[in-house]
């Protein structure tokens, strides 16, 4: 059973009674019954000192596989309170791309200790995924897979996976290489065990192999492992060798952090890795800040064009009343077609070459929808704002105003709010952070001067 | 390598070129050597009669792979298309969870006709599947996976796997279960392969199993394979009998499906599965019309309100000028808190015990900043607003106004938007439906009230 909240809560409970009883050995058979994943959540239920006495209960690989599910901060203060020897029991244990995941994250003084106690080979592999960029493939994968050779038979590779597999994070998908280590077949277990023993590797493997490579982005390695329904995908470095694979369990990581932060730039956060609980008042407001007050400041545009028409706003007061409902229906708009085609990119659904297609398309659907608003609108301020709530200055005239103004708007929000995702992927910046918040600003004062253009022009103020 | 559209442009014409030429056999080796998910985007490059004739070209594996990969209109031209011969043949090979999710989407004629030419066996599996509620984890798994014995040997498991493993979805973890098909182990391929022959499964399986019912909710399902990495997560029935498992490949296409429903639904869409190409205008303006006319609607209040002070701000135009500004702000400062809770609360970074600490959070966040854009907004508002771009009317009085709204709204934004999804969750509605649209309303009134209320107050007009 996964561990909900409220009974880790009684789990903890119960092994601080343990605990102030000296029981251990009853705390260590509660914590080898549960998952290192949810240990590392229980860890949370106590105090930092507490928490290190319990890991040392841990058996070698649960120990392992629960430090790597705990937030870099504790990790952080458990190394420092490691000795050599049970850091590098800890180490040893741990597939590289994790080590490496938590040598990115440390200080200096704290990265000395783990290459220290590190055999020379490792240290070796460290450094190469270390050099990769961040956020690429190579930074991701592991060095850590099964090789065969074409020529071996099911038997000889079924006995290989037997004597090394227990340190590769995944012996499911094997890898087939020529001498010169380049990527020539990909085979898995399920063929191995679905053919006959003598049958050659040659016999079982796929030589259409579909990688990808070092430098390219690890979203991309994502969304083919999910694409492909792949449990690994073999990763090769410029000459074409095979140097790591990406396992389906890094990818699912990769998305959910990927969408977080497209969630988050879609409204105007600047991304974070941290769980919303973890970050301090402090790191929240810098993350929001810089955003609100670039919003903030370019609205001086929208104070500006209404600065401007002072005069005709004074003149026909209840024109005012309708500017918060427009800039709303402009944002509203423009915000559902930039979602759209931010998450339509990130799928891969669309592409720069569909530019002329997207833009036709929200044309047409920012028409009708302006047509739709537009009438309703129309019928609901003749007969609800001004018959039923009294606005008596409404005429016949600025009904019409406010309604031309819905359509042109609309046909506008939508028309920006398509195309600027795609010109920002375009120019190579990120959509989501350049579109959401540029869209509001444009589609503001684009509505407002549409509006006070339009009541010129009809009501002659 | 995956296949780039425009590399699929090519052997679209490639393949084109050899069917006018009748080289049958050139088509078939090409596509041999194309994965299906590729395959399936190749055939929208083709007029639908030539698609079936395309599909008639590929081996029967590779065509049931491919079938599962496209999209349901074109699922059903092929399916009307298809002789019971050869339907027969793609249903033999699809596994039953794919089986089922075509059968959903089909019509009650296409229904009839699948469910006549499948065995009695799998009828009857079939229909049990269709009986799960819609998003259920039962809905979405398969029952075809390995079960093994405690007593058994490795010897015994690994033979039983080739005897039975092709027609498994997933064979790399294996389930043991007792004689009434409760679920009392798992053990995966790995482990039997690192042990001995003679070694019983007993000693192989983890019995602390981590498991879903069939009722339970599919992104549950989907949350747990990655919080805990797994390749398959075992279903149970009310009886705790093992009745199916979740793949980890059904699992990611749920997560996707859930950020899109959520970014959807945050910028008030109503969800659609389509991807966005192959939506019609109309189908898309039924997505987006809905909330637009909701939001316009409910902006009415927001009309009365200016309204009801409308002597005050002809008195003091200039007032004016600052709504929208101020309503952006308010509007921006509430998405972000919205966005950040209901994105953790879909992680289940959070929980509905946690409102009070997530509300003094985001009350100190507001205040911190508010008092940053009040600060900076005055001095803009007299330096820049006044000075450099002579809007006279700025009073020293009128800026305080405006910057004290900055702060109360602030606040007011960031608390409505933490605690309305929470709330929403709390009473089983959707957080990301129920959000984002009466956020952005309640902060427009509110903020534009406090505004009002200020400026009487302190301007006394």
């Amino acid at each position: 059973m996964n561990m909900e909240t409220i009974e880790l809560e009684d789990i903890a409970k119960e092994i601080s009674s343990f605990y102030t009883e000296k029981k251990y050995s009853q705390i260590k058979s509660i914590l080898t019954d549960i998952n290192p994943a949810d240990i590392a959540v229980l860890f949370d239920e106590f105090p930092p000192e507490r928490q290190i006495l319990l890991f040392r209960l841990l058996p070698k690989e649960e120990a392992a596989e629960t430090f790597v599910e705990l937030d870099n901060d504790t990790q952080e203060a458990f190394i420092r309170a490691f000795s050599d020897t049970e850091l590098r029991e800890v180490l040893d244990e741990l597939y590289l791309d994790d080590t490496v995941d938590i040598i990115e994250e440390m200080p200096a003084t704290i990265v000395k200790r783990i290459i220290k106690n590190t055999d020379a080979q490792t240290r070796a592999s460290i450094n190469t995924l270390l050099k990769y960029p961040e956020d690429s493939a190579g930074s991701i994968m592991t060095p850590e897979f099964v090789d065969l050779k074409k020529n071996n038979t099911v038997e000889d590779a079924i006995k290989r996976i037997r004597r090394t597999g227990v340190d590769k994070e995944t012996i499911y998908t094997c890898y087939v290489t020529d001498e010169s280590r380049h990527l020539i077949g990909v085979t898995t277990v399920k063929e191995l065990l679905l053919h006959d023993n003598d049958d050659k590797i040659e016999d079982t493997m796929e030589t259409n192999v579909i990688y990808i490579s070092t430098h390219d982005d690890q979203e991309t390695a994502a969304n083919l492992l999910s694409k492909y329904d792949f449990l690994a995908l073999p990763v090769v470095d410029m000459e074409q060798r095979l140097v790591g694979i990406i396992t389906v369990d890094d990818a699912i990581d990769v998305l959910q952090d990927e969408n977080t932060e497209d969630i988050q730039k879609m409204n105007a956060i600047l991304p974070s890795e941290k769980p919303y609980l973890k970050m301090s008042v402090f790191e929240t407001w810098k993350s929001r800040i810089p955003w609100l007050l670039f919003l903030m400041v370019s609205a001086t545009f929208t104070s500006m064009i209404v600065n401007a028409f002072e005069s005709k706003l004074s003149a026909l007061i209840i024109l005012t009343s309708f500017i918060p409902m427009l800039m709303g229906t402009g944002g509203n708009s423009g915000g559902q077609a930039s979602a759209v085609i931010i998450r339509a990119l990130s799928l891969n659904e669309i592409d720069l070459k569909d530019i002329f297609k997207v833009l036709w398309k929200e044309f047409r659907v920012g028409l009708v929808c302006g047509i739709t608003l537009a009438v309703i609108n129309f019928v609901k301020i003749w007969f609800i704002d001004k018959q039923l709530l009294g606005m008596e200055d409404i005429t016949l005239k600025v009904d019409l105003v406010i309604s031309l103004t819905l359509i042109i708007e609309t046909i506008f929000a939508k028309v920006i709010g398509c195309a600027f995702p795609i010109f920002a992927k375009k120019l190579k910046f990120d959509p989501a952070v350049m579109s959401s918040p540029f869209i509001t600003t444009l589609v503001d004062a684009a509505s407002l001067l549409i509006y006070l253009w339009l009541a010129g022009a009809i009501l002659h103020i």
